[in-house]
């Protein structure tokens, strides 16, 4: 691919690396303002396939311009989280990133809403589905049931993922666009002894948002011992989740949707019951990377890499982390770990309610839009759209090769259909993060606009 | 733990996103000038647990004043890589960022040098540890047997790791500071028929480096069969690692050592013989996430998406991304992969013969200056010890948990013992990438002047 970028020694804009996100509170999302673009940088010589849509694409802070990211993640990242990524190199046993690893895991639990101690946050490098081999090596035993609700091709996978490592499972399906209802749901607890439930709680294939607080009262009632499972991946950070108060006893997700920090690292809550049962099981976990109990060093195994007291048995490297003590299995990613810490620092700014209800409020605005186009959800039923992503079924006679590629020169990254029964059928917007959090953003008119508009290229009009 | 830091808004070294990963070559490491530190940056306002040596590290680049973080990895990184973390957000089946990883991942053959076309390299996001996984749940079936050749704490992981997945692991281990010899490793394969053997080829913990070619050349001529697994997280990049003239099977290696790309990253290269035996396997793969078969999609388990045709069977979403096709099995970091691009530009702008003769020409002077010293490497014999690090025992009476702080006063980070049979009596020191490569850095003779006096403050005189 030819490429043509000014050379980085003659460009004026120099690189600052200070870390940003050191300063203790960030005003959420100021860094975002047209005025803040290097104007000394000569457009006309970025590469190409990066600069198709700079005269439409909404100009956004000291990022490049650049087409409007609004897939269901990776999202838009604020300038202080970037930034975060350029951290000059430490020692992950160092005093000052075992500091901020340490505060990042404390800023997780308030995000999950858990102060119950005994509850255990994970962060590894990774992506999201890694969450699924870190449930199903160590909570679940070769030959144990798990039941499955079914939404999904992400469903399908967390199905396959468990099936890996040996467990029983049972698919609760539900028709395309829809989710399992609770009566089934009590019908199959009450039909079998499940070791876990898993449920995704938006299935990124479809749109399809999950109910849990209902579903976690109905599995407690009927099947007490049952652990509740929930695939977060797209729906921690922009859905409301209350870890204690709904009684979950594990939610994995992923740092590149609504949490808003770049892919690459897995991370997940689990309740101390889940980490009893992953303690007491009877088998060895079936997994190395992602063995809880290599994350859980004995003397033996695990030797302090600074010059400090081994540590004590039965202590995991998170807790040593979160401890501030300097602790080792696997090499964590430094700038990876700043840019969540400076992505939880700027969600935490204010009331986590108020972000749920803010992203709650722009996906209404985007799904009455969507309507008034004529257009209609992948989850038919109000109350089990997502609020960070709509999945959208395309008009007769649009189709997706057509219409994407319209979007894309107008600044807007859509994503294409994923789920198999209806795969040409749909395209789906992601609304998560600053695209909806910003008010100096626009991104969301900007791709409502785009979409009509490619729309009407396409020939479509409302009938 | 309090911190100060001048307020994003107020700092007037703006960050510039522009991504240099895109120049076509990269002049190696001339971003490193004194001049080109900002001289508007109030290092009194720096956090403490960062700039408590801002008065003696040397100066560097646009990155502000730190430690020199001369440990066995993570290292010292190059700005334009750091500067390629910061990428503004793409989608990871888009063109622009697909093109990067096929790229990278061509880029990737070179650096461990195999023209085969059935050579087959993986980039997932994870640890160095996922690649012992991606050994050990695709190329080997529960009961088999693997011959470990034991030379540290590495090697020990690397067993340790392989009995997770069923492998009935025999282990030739040698004495501390020394690696398992030809003619035993000739006997041992002798006697059993092994599937596969692994060579920890710098063992991070005693800086013990483990010869490949003659072993492999043993290897095919006593048991043909047997997979040739390499261990080259301390190696690949600083060590001459010859893939294809060697007949190995497998490498594989992390993004934070000598490659010089911050971590997050499993790095590896496998033979055409390697992907055959994953691929006969009897038994599935004993991993989702590090499935080598997952990453080789069928229709029905692999959506792109990207609106463009499916992709076809027996294809690797490592090989469609190589050949610049989207596709999709977990979500890549494309940030790492623009900074590992950018790593990789740079390695490859010269011969790799030349930055092999660097990295060993930076040893022999630093080796020296050690032994100058009075001081001895846990690697006695100078053909076994590693060119991107060393292991240095202390001398009678001097603490790492004295000297290291001392150190680090200086401004230089240095690790201590990890192997747990000499843990409290040696520390480490890395010698890799932009430290030993950039002319204009002064890392290791600071490194070394710095040692010389934490020694003498801590009483040690040269007998």
């Amino acid at each position: 691919m030819p490429r043509q970028n000014p050379p980085a020694d003659n460009h004026p804009a120099r690189l600052s690396l200070i870390s940003r996100h050191l300063a203790p509170v960030y005003p959420i999302n100021t860094p975002y303002a047209v005025e803040r673009l290097p104007d000394t940088i000569d457009t006309s010589l970025l590469p190409k396939t990066q600069s198709r849509s700079l005269s439409t694409s909404p100009k956004m802070s000291s990022q490049p311009a650049h087409p409007t990211l609004l897939i269901p993640g990776p999202i838009e990242f604020d300038d202080a989280v970037l930034q975060s990524m350029s951290h000059f190199s430490e020692s992950h046993v160092a005093a000052g990133f075992v500091a901020t690893f340490g505060e990042t895991l404390s800023m997780l639990r308030k995000l999950f809403q858990t102060s119950d101690p005994s509850s255990q946050p994970f962060v590894l490098s990774g992506s999201g589905t890694l969450g699924w081999d870190l449930v199903a090596a160590n909570l679940i035993e070769p030959g144990e049931d798990v039941l499955v609700l079914g939404t999904g091709y992400f469903s399908d996978g967390f199905a396959d993922c468990l099936r890996v490592y040996g467990a029983t499972v049972t698919e609760l399906k539900a028709p395309v666009g829809t989710k399992p209802q609770l009566p089934e749901i009590e019908k199959a607890l009450s039909e079998k002894r499940y070791k876990a439930i898993t449920v995704t709680h938006v299935d990124t294939s479809t749109g399809v948002l999950s109910e849990l607080q209902q579903l976690s009262a109905l599995v407690r009632r009927v099947s007490p011992d049952t652990l509740i499972i929930v695939d977060g991946v797209c729906s921690v950070a922009c859905e409301e989740i209350d870890f204690d108060a709904w009684g979950l006893d594990g939610v994995v997700t992923a740092s590149q949707k609504a949490i808003g920090c770049p892919a690459g690292l897995s991370i997940s809550m689990f309740s101390g019951r889940a980490m009893k049962a992953a303690q007491n099981r009877k088998t060895p976990p079936a997994s190395y990377f992602a063995s809880m109990k290599n994350w859980t060093p004995s003397k033996s195994s695990l030797h302090s890499l600074s010059p400090v007291p081994h540590l004590a048995d039965h202590q995991t490297v998170m807790q040593n982390y979160e401890a501030k003590k300097p602790s080792y299995f696997a090499t964590p990613s430094p700038q990876l770990i700043h840019a969540l810490h400076t992505a939880l620092s700027q969600i935490l700014a204010k009331p986590v309610s108020e972000r749920f209800a803010a992203h709650r409020a722009a996906s209404d605005r985007i799904k009455k839009a969507i309507a008034d186009l004529g257009l209609k959800q992948v989850a038919a039923n109000p109350d089990e759209q997502a609020h960070g992503m709509s999945a959208i079924y395309l008009p007769e006679g649009v189709k997706g090769p057509d219409l994407l590629p319209i979007l894309a020169k107008k600044g807007v990254v859509f994503a294409g259909g994923i789920h198999k029964e209806i795969v040409a059928k749909y395209i789906r917007f992601g609304h998560m993060g600053v695209s909806v959090l910003d008010p100096k953003r626009n991104d969301v008119d900007h791709a409502i606009k785009s979409l009509r508009e490619a729309l009407a290229e396409c020939g479509y009009k409302k009938e």
